[in-house]
């Protein structure tokens, strides 16, 4: 099957142009979010914050950019037998939408103790789920079971170049709508958002710093950026569940040539910084989400003086148990 | 004491002119929020939404732009003696803000048995508050105790025409930020944000409807609306504590003058509102700010098939009692 389509490299990553295309590709089919401030927020950091909202994105969440990018550059020939995944949170329904939108099929491989929620995410696109045992090796055989019996192609959440190039297209929108920006931060899972993020940012702008962020119970991208060599992830939990992932060596790379420093912070910071930004932005976030501003709060990342934007990644969280509570 | 702001008329209504200085005097001071959708709250209620959020707004409230435009019409020398009102919610706090960017003193007549919560937002804003007994003729007496002894001037939370104007600034923005809209609704209390919102945006737009929307447990607005004189509070209990309040009648006037129709919604309508704003908005709103989504869901406004702005008052709100917990 001939496949030139840029996932068929293992290690490449997208350059400023790739993520250029990315944005005008996606645009008729993502939200161009809007950028938050809050003055009592920037006394409380010494710094001016400007909050780029992909909680407001389509499916709540920016995976819709980096799964929107990577189904409309497949090739017809590609797209027509349909993608397939192994994400059961936002980056499945983001799939499942891009796929909708391209009217072609979605498969996505759960866990057949997947919550109903995560399940109705996914179905509501019209995406099929295909349910497997809840560990690792069931789910990758799931995964390729549905390659070969349907063809798919498999869009991975972040190993993959067009994800991170479509992921790298909030941070372009932040630099247009927010000026003068020394710094960006955003959080840090398996590294597709932070890639795009800082290869958008940094290319072609000496001056830009962009830092990732992440709970110290999931800090294995920090203990990797300060070891050289990817560390796997700690046995802890994190209520910022989006984040508990490792790195791919694409995504390694990728932050080791254009991410200037980590933070990571607790998980009280993380609450606190998401009650935060409900009661002072206003808006819904999910814990993810607040990691950034956590890092900031506990000053786990130098910022003082600056003009600093945070990726806001997404506001899928169960309001029936908000963590204050 | 020579008074010729537009205040001195017990009657007077701001013009579409008005409301566009209005706009332009309070741009410093006030943020223009942005308009968001959402595709699945547009399926459930037939029309296309376009949603103002007032609840990003200064001091969390459209109000900041009334009291704004108040203050800073004000000639320096009635500015100097500061201002005061009795307002111990969003417009109390709001007056307090922009005192302060004017660098005025601003007083607040408050019951003595006010939330801690409230003081707080008044007095994060160097405002004085003055304590009374808490009922209306001790607020008034209260009120005019301040003006005699500093000369303040009184800023109405909606029975003034800068305020009236200040408020109408939101719906200019929104008509400016989604093209082609056919209906604009907002809550109603006083029917300060109503007044304004229906003069701005029916002004030289002669297929532009405004429509009203309340709580049935606080109609008295659209009792009036119908029976053509301004009907009583009924003595019911609302969850949208920022609309219990009967009309002026110069709102009443704008009322009679602008509005097409009114709606009203049930307590679990406002709930469900709220929580729908809250999910897949991804936004913090008060009860108030869901009362216009709340008529659609009911069905009491027609609006199928339009596109709809709906103004979202304000976002101040306990996350720790969230309603639907």
């Amino acid at each position: 099957m001939p496949d030139a389509s840029p996932a068929a490299s293992p290690s490449a990553l997208p350059d400023l142009e790739a993520i250029r295309s990315a944005h005008v590709r996606i645009a008729p089919h993502v939200h161009r979010t809007p950028v938050l401030s809050s003055a009592s927020i920037d006394a409380e950091v010494d710094a001016e914050l400007y909050f780029k909202c992909e909680n407001f994105q389509r499916v709540g969440a920016f995976k819709a950019r980096g799964a929107c990018n990577a189904v409309f550059s497949l090739r017809e020939d590609e797209a027509c037998r349909g993608v397939v995944t192994h994400s059961s949170g936002n980056h499945g329904a983001a799939l499942a939408y891009a796929a909708k939108r391209r009217g072609i099929p979605a498969f996505v491989v759960m866990p057949d103790n997947a919550p109903e929620v995560k399940q109705e995410n996914v179905r509501r696109f019209g995406a099929t789920i295909r349910f497997c045992a809840p560990n690792d090796s069931a789910r990758e055989t799931a995964c390729k079971d549905v390659q070969r019996q349907t063809g798919a192609v498999l869009i991975h959440p972040f190993d993959d170049e067009r994800v991170i190039a479509g992921q790298g297209t909030a941070a372009l929108e932040l630099l247009e709508q927010a000026s003068a920006i020394d710094i960006v931060v955003a959080p840090c899972g398996g590294g597709g958002l932070l890639s795009g993020t800082a290869i958008a940012a940094t290319s072609g702008n000496p001056g830009m710093r962009v830092f990732g962020a992440e709970p110290a119970n999931a800090g294995d991208a920090a203990a990797s950026f300060r070891s050289g060599k990817i560390e796997p992830l700690p046995p802890t939990v994190t209520i910022a569940d989006g984040l508990r992932t490792s790195l791919a060596p694409r995504t390694f790379a990728a932050i080791r040539a254009h991410v200037a420093a980590f933070g990571v912070c607790s998980e009280e910071s993380i609450v606190r910084a998401m009650r935060m930004m409900f009661e002072r932005l206003k808006i819904v976030v999910e814990p993810s989400a607040a990691v950034p501003l956590a890092c900031l709060i506990e000053r786990t990342l130098d910022v003082a003086g600056a003009r600093v934007g945070l990726i806001v990644s997404g506001g899928n969280v169960d309001l029936d148990h908000l963590p204050w509570q």
